[in-house]
């Protein structure tokens, strides 16, 4: 064991150790939960490492032997294998310090291991930064760099739902407002809905990751850049969004963006709304497939594995109920984010690791929740065309159709009358002679119960 | 007493009533609260209707003295003072069915009376529309018609904000990340950061009312159109908009807009947002402020009213205090909004009453607790220039300056020995000669410590 | 206009206001909502005073002509009509001074009025008191009081389940889990089931409305008890309780019980999970009287009002989905009051009075649409008998009473046979021979399939 | 790889795996988080499934040979070590049904292999039960067990508040309400008041607690105990209970407790108001702590670990810090707990795994960040003696304890004058010769204005 030093006190190290004496106090201070930090705040900080460096070189502050030292051992951090070295628990005290530390400490030792040249991990690695400026810089990159496969799930299900509309276009159903049987529909508008509804939430979640752009890199303690040169603070944004590649821009007002944290509970909000439609959708599909003898039974999901260890043959709608839990998990981080933005004080929010740890959390959830709701459920959806068709002829609401002509009072008592003797509408009304039949054979033709000229302007493109 | 008669039978309503049997039993259904249907939701249900009457009378599907009778009552309605015609309660079941036919009947009873042509609620005055296209629309211009005086308030918060960065650009504080005393800053820079926070806000929440604008007007009972003429469908919003001026346009896909509230959830995550900035904010003004004694007080808030029944003197920054709760309100009612938006079955949303009471009351309030804290509170904010410079000179935490000359570890020993012996670190440093005097003064002058090169770019503009 | 002063300066108030200056800056510094202050709350606070006078008479602190203008103001008041008076918003900063302010200056005003003696809100009314130990104790009263009026409606509403669970006890149905058929039941144990779950919502508020019974009045300021008279401090809430009668005892931590709201916290939790259950049973009622074709239509709802402005002789269930919709709005309350109870700082929880309006409301929410739920609905569902029991007779699941005589396996290829085939079970395992027919019989008997044995003991009872 | 196979089809499984066909597939269909099953849930599954062979031997329903195999294995896995075996996700759909099969199956398959003896997951482990009984039987018990460890954190932490009680009660101090300087008090009643706050807490758990041991053990798929023997019924509970010590008794009502989840909603709004007491503690100490210099500086916290990675010797209060982020999530997961708990629909609550997953980590939690706030915080803070008492002597707000002397309006003139002149009350009011010197003197000793006697009846005991 080697004996580390800090304001602290001494400490022992294994010898081996990377990490340092701060790395080691985080550990035995936090230990609430065995998650570590996210591997990908862990990567967009050792590029921030590097990008310091590379800026703190160009700027005359930071001796090239240092600099290339310092930019080695990140370029073999982020290719190697080093993960055991980064200690530091997910949820932690200290508004990142920990994260932080543990990173200058990690490159410095392997730094000075590497090049013989004997780097500071307060001095050398983290010159010109705090944790203030590079631990919010490094979240928002770990929640831009996991956008894509969320997006990518979700393009992959909306392509799936636009098939299937495409697939069910003539298939007509029975609308349902408030669970109560309503005017018919088809189920290619149905999900065609679902697509322009997840449609939306990819425009969302991109517009809202635009406020995870601007970052507040350069600002060092407080936003004010103290210790930093002219020169680095204008160009470590632009040198660390070489290599990023993720849009990142310089915030105009560092002082805010070091201390506010409304651009995550945006985010998380949008994140949010997606759950909200994951979890209408799924409701829908378990309302929808629910029988297969007592239900409404026009769905048929693909059967996944046996429903119940007591109810032979049982199946159950095991999927989508997987997406409603994911989407509870995600509402129920949005407001444990939403207090930790509100409890930021003055210059700080110090309860950015909680923020960090659900986003990152939900965006991995809702991506695979997506997925595996796109392959084990909706791509393999059938309809039970049969069955959609057989309950609008029984359906006594498509005399709705009949207003038009004979008035809502009317078509009232027809509907009750209907309702009674359980008849079907259209024979009603043929058999009363109040409407001629071919009329009545033309209004309740599937076209004009579905009014098929309007509702999803869209699918005619 | 007249004698009204619905599907349900028949029901005495006073003889002079304008409102009919619908609206009747929905008040006796109803009994929650005595909170009626937000005034703004029914001028817009009444300017829906009349826009419907102005494109069904040009469709050709309704006689032109039917729809001239609706026309005049609708104007009537918006300009007089029928207001207790509308007895249905904010909070009801029947997705909105209840506020529909209260105005369908009001017009209708007003139209007939006025114009001695019968007209029927359902028949004519709904022609051509559902409660499931009209209620959301409604629903949303209520919302957009909200938004001009919030963002007024917001407005002038914002430029008091930036007078007063601008008044105190030079006065140099101590600044504090995770309560503890850090690097300086100055007031100047703190109220732009807030400047900039809010001004965040007013931009989000421009950008989420566009969600509101996609409305399913012409989709009727679940977004198919049936019962509304071609011409119709192609044009009622088109007319809406002539003399609403929201912005208003048809859905694309009004299967999906008649059944999905994302739109609202979104909404509300940006007033959600809003009330986190607000509620830092006010929290960061209670912090300054605290003492008069044993406490910062930097800040020196308006005394607005007598703080204490019991200890005389005392000033309470009240003023923050119900702004925070204003805050804490809107963002319990985010979940309300996400609850209700997250149970929409099939077809419809049955529970858009609870929505649309919520981020109506929600913009209200909001509206309300930003004019009184700029007018009662922010815009006579003082400052105690005198005690933040004291602060800043004992504050050990600025040698933080001093660590690009003595390194980190060599620093950390002249803070511990400053805030042991309770000295100056400047005096402390001057002391040791570890560093040439001249440079000593340079570096802790209020320039040097707040970095007067960066941080808020935008206020050199 | 009289002019009235306080620390602030001099302010104008109505000549015949029995409110006084403090109400009057309050009015005007908390425009948020025009929401007054609860009447239950103006209530307990006047019985307070009352009391507080009547220990300090007692105590030798006041002199009795005083404490007599004091007494009679009290009682005038309370008996009285001066509604007007009580000026101060629901939503108001500064910790509830406002609405103790206010009834002391009403109290002050009427009682020199009458008597003739000069009384001083501060001095006299509010003696041995402070807004910290006076507005928390007239708060919780307030919630107590409100308890009553919830228990009856949660009570006549369990009485209705019960009798349903009797009237429907023999009634077989399919039981749903995960939405997919299951093994049958009765109706008489579903109605039971919610019995049930009711019943303990009733223990559960009971048992949280313990906490609201401990109150901090004899601490004034902070608990510590400055200024009271030690007879005072321990004679005080004796004295109120005596007229009270709610079960107030003072608590054995004066300064804990002054600063923390996790009572409310817990109560407004209590308040939560009776949402749940209301929420839950809604759902339940809904889609179990969805249809009335193709919907699962075992329960008919009683009519309450037509459904839709354009599908005619549509019927909704309206009041469960009122009774949702209020279950949203208490979840979401009980996120604002845990946000509250958390901003506490120090010696006192400044956010008190956005707690006290959301409980309130929460009780009177929850009571009313109890009400309606039993009234307007429950009390009158009917049971669609002959299609519950031609559900049982094919639903395929009522093949699991076969395993414990076939296994899991072998039972399994039944049902699916069943399913594909579109057979009753019953008539398969008859014509496969694999069973006796006399014991086939027997196990698919009502009694056998729904284990009449068991399930619900307590209505053996 | 062995074939195994379902109703589903066939599937390869590793040979020397112990789970089966059911639980492989669920690994696959619910790949959203690489959490596990929590082993308490599968350590009392475990437990379930021995008791339940216990007693279907008794009743005759498992020959001995199969239960005693049964028996076997499950001692062998409570004791031993075949974790990996247990493969299925915490998250999973299925209503536990996944969870349930995975013990079966791997008990089947070790009993198998041990004993030679054919056992089916099914018909033996699983006879006379279902995933509807078993697995929120095995939630519940798991949830108590989880219950001591956090209990004695909570008590570890309310003795150390507890001796801080005792030994500060003479340290006079400034008492603070709504963030301004209010009378005193003694750092001695300070941390009794978060004593007496935690003890509530303790004595809440253990309540709610008890609504977690009625378990529906005994009622299979939905509550009618379907294919189980009246003596399984009747005695599997009191089996269980035997060597669980956990206090189970089986519920009245099996239909009411097999489908409604409002004891999860209630236990975790106890666990949520612990949370905001911590949150509130936390926030306390870290205001108390505020400094070193331009704070409060009233408290020292232990110095944990070194504060900034820019500023030299700073040192922050990370402990509370990291105990307010738990507290937020706890905060955060009761929302999503309510959530999955509404969402259940009429026999079942498809979505317990959420909630035991939640809950479970909650207890976690909350257990280790109480541990981590008494080891690493509190059991080591010092008061700043001098420095309270100090501010005591220049606090104004003092001067209420002459309000019974000079009325409140003379007071107040006092306070503002003392505050405008920076001087003590004390030595004000003494040259001002308004009240003898000596009854001055009394009045202001600490004893006097923190009024010893009341407060905090407890301490006296």
């Amino acid at each position: 064991m080697r004996i580390d030093e800090d304001c602290i006190g001494t400490k022992e190290i294994p010898d081996d150790a990377l990490y340092g004496v701060h790395a080691a106090r985080a550990a035995e201070n936090f230990q609430i939960s065995s998650e570590k930090l996210h591997p990908l705040l862990i990567q967009s900080l050792i590029q921030i490492k590097r990008a310091a460096a590379q800026t703190n070189l160009a700027a005359g502050a930071l001796p090239e032997n240092k600099a290339k030292a310092i930019i080695n051992a990140c370029n073999e951090l982020l290719f190697g294998s080093y993960n055991a070295e980064f200690i530091v628990p997910a949820i932690q005290g200290g508004a990142g310090t920990s994260a932080n530390m543990n990173v200058n400490e990690v490159i410095a030792n392997l730094a000075t291991r590497n090049s013989g040249v004997k780097i500071h991990p307060n001095d050398d690695v983290n010159l010109a930064q705090s944790t203030n400026d590079t631990f919010p810089t490094a979240g928002k990159m770990a929640m831009l760099r996991s956008i894509p496969s969320l997006m990518a799930s979700l393009n992959r299900l909306t392509k799936t739902l636009l098939d299937l509309a495409g697939e069910y276009q003539d298939t007509i159903k029975v609308g349902r407002t408030q669970l109560q049987d309503a005017v018919p529909t088809t189920f290619g508008k149905t999900f065609h809905g679902y697509y322009s509804m997840f449609r939306r939430d990819i425009k969302r979640i991109e517009m809202a990751s635009n406020s995870l752009k601007e970052v507040n890199l350069g600002g060092t303690a407080i936003g004010t850049g103290i210790n930093a040169t002219p020169y680095y603070q204008d160009n470590v944004v632009r040198t660390l969004e070489g290599t990023a590649k993720l849009g990142l821009k310089q915030a105009e007002d560092l002082i805010d963006c070091t201390q506010n944290c409304d651009a995550y509970v945006i985010f998380s909000g949008a994140l949010k709304a997606l759950a909200v439609d994951m979890s209408k959708f799924s409701n829908d599909l378990r309302l929808l497939s629910s029988g297969p003898q007592a239900g409404l039974a026009e769905l048929i999901l693909p059967a996944k594995q046996a429903g119940s260890s007591i109810m032979p043959g049982k199946i159950n709608p095991v999927i989508p109920e997987v997406v409603n839990q994911v989407s509870f998990e995600v509402i129920g981080d949005d407001v444990t984010v939403t207090m930790a933005a509100e409890a930021g004080q003055m210059e700080l929010n110090a309860f950015e690791p909680i923020i960090f740890k659900n986003i990152l959390k939900d965006e991995e959830f809702l991506t695979n929740a997506l997925t595996t709701l796109n392959d084990n459920c909706v791509s393999d959806i059938m309809v039970n065309e049969a069955a959609c068709a057989k309950e609008v002829e029984y359906s006594a609401v498509t005399a709705t159709i009949l207003t038009p002509y004979l008035g809502y009072v009317k078509t009232t008592e027809i509907v009750k009358q209907a309702t009674r003797e359980n008849k079907s509408v259209k024979e009603l009304v043929k058999d009363s002679g109040l409407l001629n039949a071919s009329l009545v054979d033309e209004l309740f033709k599937a076209d004009s119960l579905v009014n098929e000229r309007i509702a999803v302007k869209a699918m005619a493109k």
